[in-house]
């Protein structure tokens, strides 16, 4: 695998989907695929899927395509997500449950520690078994802990205030769905969940369909 | 404005990322900004932005940079949050409820006129004064109300019936947060929340930084 560095991050971006339509290709028993095929089903020009692929090392064959278990296999160890992380959630209102449930759900590799709230009423509640604790221990808890990755589903008022905590807490990677852009250090990766991007987009297509 | 359907998705993708920033920036007091700062700012290179906004006819101004105020008007025109959207809401669980609040808190322009579940222990209640209306009178609803947008947070087994529903009873946009792949008419338009591709991209990252 080359230096993950150089790579642009469009390409970053891209990688997950090309895994999540091998995966339902696997799914469905397909062997392998050709890039025609390939570039049908995900919608990106075959050249554009060479080039990505390209950037680690390419996987395709003359003549017989990708073969899908291992172009799906080798994906995943691009993106990381062939080792384990442990992940502590700071909001546990409907939307940290949900990313909780989320997680419990469809992610494998990625197992909650706990969850975290100022809510007096919902402290001490257990989500999937994992509990919600008051929002006072997470520097304590961060300490002991070394979590790999903090999932910041506060309000945006609070996101800055919890990022910084598990900043200092020594989090490597900070997973924010609250609106706003936050403060990291360059040491720590931060990838964002912009709704209000996506919603906006849906209206943009809604009215040029119209 | 030129035509909607021949400017690429990745361009549609950034716009409201644009409009994001130039909202920053409008809180912030500013009245203008260079493209060279407002390439810093957002990441992308000047060059990148003047050929996306040439997309729309062009907005900055040589020697001037871009009217803020303007700017952010006109991307939001472009991207149609102009004007108003009915929406239902398909999956009331903590998804659902937290999608439901996060429009209510943070996008103007979107009323949720109903949510509905399968579930009778949730049905009846109310979120930001919303009913949960059991999913069974969702088509008749559908009919009455001919909402703009069906938004799906039910889980991943129960996504395209809801989506069968909801373009049956003529929504003109589907905003999909359940982790599947949605057949719709091609006169409906679909945004699909991916969380794993998000997750998967942070793991990327963070691995990079190591």
């Amino acid at each position: 695998m080359k230096d993950h560095i150089k790579v642009s991050k469009a390409v970053i971006k891209r990688l997950p989907k090309y895994r999540r339509y091998l995966e339902e290709l696997k799914g469905q028993g397909a062997d392998r695929i050709s890039s025609g095929e390939f570039s049908k089903l995900i919608g990106y020009t075959a050249s554009q899927i060479r080039q990505d692929l390209n950037n680690f090392g390419g996987f395709g064959q003359q003549g017989y395509g990708y073969n899908v278990e291992s172009l799906h296999r080798q994906i995943g160890i691009i993106l990381g997500i062939d080792r384990a992380y442990s992940i502590v959630i700071v909001g546990s209102g409907n939307l940290g449950q949900a990313i909780a449930n989320y997680i419990h759900n469809y992610e494998t590799g990625f197992s909650i520690l706990a969850m975290f709230d100022v809510k007096p009423e919902i402290i001490g509640r257990r989500v999937n078994n994992v509990e919600i604790l008051n929002f006072d221990a997470l520097d304590a808890y961060l300490k002991a802990q070394l979590p790999d990755i903090g999932v910041i589903t506060t309000g945006a008022t609070s996101a800055q205030s919890a990022a910084n905590k598990l900043t200092a807490g020594g989090v490597k990677g900070i997973w924010n769905f609250a609106p706003v852009d936050l403060n990291v250090p360059d040491s720590v990766a931060l990838e964002n969940v912009h709704l209000s991007d996506s919603l906006h987009a849906l209206t943009y297509y809604l009215n040029s369909l119209q």
